[in-house]
């Protein structure tokens, strides 16, 4: 049997099974295809590789929605191909965010919460062909996803055709740790019954209309593998503060002694403000977060964390291996949701998440910038940080305090781009310290940012800045010529510093 | 009897009825007051007028918190007294307003759903003293609120002491139009069983532990009557865009024959939108929105709109006079619920609420400012126009292309303030037409705000600013010396016109 056949429990699904060469013929040129993956994990392969080379000698232009971001260098090869005229609702490839920031492909950068509904309701066009990964399909039909839920169990919902990539190289036994629910269409809606972290409330794979399977292919490429920084003085400084942060919020009843749910960023910082919680005196931590990265298992493995939600995993090798050779000690412990639910508003604010996400940069007001570089160029995307930073119950954003060997200042008089305003964001730390603004006013709020954030060498400048900035008056002082200079001389001469 | 004490048909609080004067003892310097009122409507008003008299001699600074506005001055007169140290979540007050950016009073401006959450868990400090209107106390002892919801509830729950001001004025029929659900306190906390705009899920007055009623003042001081400006020609044209928009929705299958539910925010330029429903062909309206003025009482009467929630009644004095009148035959068409529930992201997320407010400026991209004049002067607040914007089906904001005369365009290269993220906002109109923007990246946004929404005067050199910044690159092409130039020499013109 050839291998990967074996996966298709569904036997009438098999004569379906083609090459990718064939599969891709039923993507035509305009067509808008929903692609599996999230977070590096989980993504079809080989169909849109092939769909990549195909397009460099046939030209064609695709719309594509996926979870979020790919691996496998998928976006680059198709951005390469030309094949992207339009992409939602992430990205983070050097290839492709070329192209987006020379204008050569349309980008609308979306919360990841909110693109199903987009597709269901008519905001984004519907789906021609879903292009989904799948560790099996079981006896009665159902798709077992790999890596990531994303927005696979939508694209299948709610495409015209789907083809299926059986993944040869994900180990057959994440079949159970997806939980898949999807809200009805309005107006028919009920609550999503989903009250704790560790709630299961649908099914382990994805339901489609036998029908729709347009194409079954196998693949054998493996996803890719991300490595990881090891923490360093800053982040490491950084996570201290957090730490003690959530210390004194326990001592002072404000907090549970488990914190409550958290919910983390993917990066470097973040990996290393969870590797924190591994030396603190914290128990019984849960996570209600998107990508599950090594240190969620790093903390169950040291029986800190009791629980951990997410909507992908992205590991690294050693702990891939490791994690899948054992995976019956994890099964009871980790859930795999779609997008959908994993980032969704109601079950955020219900559960009083705590959220910690990656800055770009912030201001003095506490507005935060996530995407753009220099207020124009795009980095990755907002991704799943405003779902769980406006709905937090404290939201948190890290970054170190400056960049490019100090040329930039993360600390800025006014955030060139906003994708996090005052109003949602509670907490800012750096290297330097942390920032607590619960309950303060703007004036408040800069001088406390300054104070705890800045790295010295521009602590003095900002408070120049708001200083005269208050002799001119209002809620939030700014000088409008000034507001935005340290970047245009960032820009002009390569450093944020005055002579 | 006194006038009032009938309506305390708890016989054994009327042992608490006592003088305004003997009542504010119980706020001390320091003292942290959850004061009933939002949008003008339903504030508790004796007590804390007596409480800006007593201020003028014996010095003291309260935190004074609301459900949002308050009528009768009640701002204006303790901010005159400088007895408001802190505010929050939101004020519409002149005298408040001119202190706030002198910097005199702390301002915190918040999403109007989430400040009882921020106060049950300790992102904000406890509430020592409620001071609730109340239309009744019943037999059991639940407190019937007057003219809005706000945060009443939640105050009672959370206060040390209440006060009540039963108040006189308020016509005795409103009860039983009142729906109080409050969540409970994480992690105990389940879905909010609200499926439909009209659901009732609650209970029709507030509950409260006798004990904690501290004192019962009597109240005859009317609640303030708003004037609203008529529609003017800008106004009807940006009603008709709108109108127009959503036929052409329904056409497209994109939305269903009556919209969904609707929020409108407050003020003249929403009041016209509503009141070209008055002349189109939809029905079966419904609000689900947070205050009720004219517009929605006129659209039940004549047929139009079958129910409306709301968080309060802001009603001119001829509509206030007729509907109370005549309140048996709108009692099964309209509840008032908490600011909790009426603005809650799931309820707004799970309805697919259509959502229209009021921008003060909006950018080439589709950024909105709803509260900073030239990006630092506080107007109001960001009130309920992020709750709703950001978990709308659709997000629509509304404003006329040009104020002073045409001194200051609304559409500007970029907003001096963010409130609203382009990632939130779905469709922009002002009286030169409607910028559709669902599906768009930055760059096609854009052309489409310019050529759309902004005043002729100005298409021009906003054109001339967007296409000279995409020389420069980007996935949002700006030029940081020049971005916030129109602003910039507003200030020191009072105009953004080039000579």
């Amino acid at each position: 049997m050839m291998n990967g056949l074996d996966r298709i429990r569904l036997f009438s699904l098999r004569d379906k099974v083609m090459s990718a060469q064939q599969a891709i013929e039923l993507i035509k040129d305009g067509s808008v295809v929903g692609l599996s993956g999230f977070g590096g994990a989980g993504e079809a392969k080989t169909v849109p590789l092939a769909l990549a080379d195909h397009a460099v000698a046939h030209p064609l232009r695709i719309t594509l929605a996926t979870g979020a971001s790919l691996g496998n260098s998928i976006d680059g090869r198709l951005s390469q191909a030309k094949a992207i005229q339009r992409r939602y609702p992430y990205q983070a490839d050097p290839t492709l965010r070329k192209a987006i920031n020379n204008g050569e492909v349309m980008y609308i950068d979306q919360h990841l919460s909110e693109m199903a509904d987009n597709i269901r309701h008519h905001n984004l066009p519907a789906i021609n062909v879903a292009v989904i990964a799948a560790t099996a399909i079981t006896e009665d039909g159902q798709i077992i996803p790999t890596g990531s839920c994303g927005n696979s169990a939508n694209f299948v919902e709610m495409a015209d055709q789907v083809i299926i990539e059986i993944d040869n190289t994900i180990n057959p036994v994440l079949e159970g740790v997806h939980d898949i629910y999807l809200p009805k269409a309005r107006p028919n809606r009920g609550p999503i019954p989903l009250t704790q972290a560790g709630d299961r409330i649908g099914t382990i794979g994805i339901n489609v209309n036998p029908e729709k399977i347009a194409a079954i292919v196998i693949n054998d490429l493996p996803d890719t593998q991300f490595g990881m920084d090891e923490p360093d003085t800053d982040t490491l400084s950084i996570a201290q503060h957090l730490i003690h942060f959530f210390e004194n919020e326990v001592a002072q009843s404000r907090l549970p002694e488990n914190l409550g749910p958290l919910q983390s960023g993917v990066g470097s910082i973040a990996n290393a403000v969870f590797a924190g919680f591994e030396h603190s005196n914290f128990k019984n931590l849960e996570m209600y977060s998107e990508v599950l990265q090594d240190c969620t298992f790093q903390l169950i493995d040291s029986g800190k964390m009791t629980f951990a939600s997410g909507c992908s995993m992205t590991l690294s090798e050693p702990c891939a291996q490791k994690v899948m050779q054992n995976f019956d000690q994890y099964k009871d412990k980790i859930v795999l949701r779609p997008q959908e639910i994993s980032n969704n508003p109601e079950i955020i604010r219900r559960l009083g998440i705590i959220a910690i996400n990656t800055a770009l940069e912030f201001d003095i007001y506490g507005n935060v910038n996530s995407t753009h570089v220099t207020g124009t160029k795009m980095m990755n995307g907002i991704g799943g940080s405003g779902d769980f930073t406006r709905h937090a119950h404290i939201a948190i954003f890290v970054t170190k305090s400056i960049a490019k060997n100090g040329a930039i200042s993360s600390v800025v008089p006014m955030v060139s781009h906003t994708d996090h305003t005052e109003h949602d964001v509670d907490v800012l730390v750096t290297e330097q310290g942390l920032a607590d603004l619960r309950g303060l006013a703007p004036r408040e709020r800069a001088r406390k940012v300054i104070e705890c954030c800045a790295h010295p060498d521009y602590r003095e400048a900002l408070l120049s800045y708001f200083e005269r900035a208050c002799t001119h008056g209002g809620q939030t002082p700014h000088l409008l010529h000034e507001a935005l200079s340290w970047h245009a001389q960032f820009e002009e001469t390569g450093s944020m510093k005055t002579a």
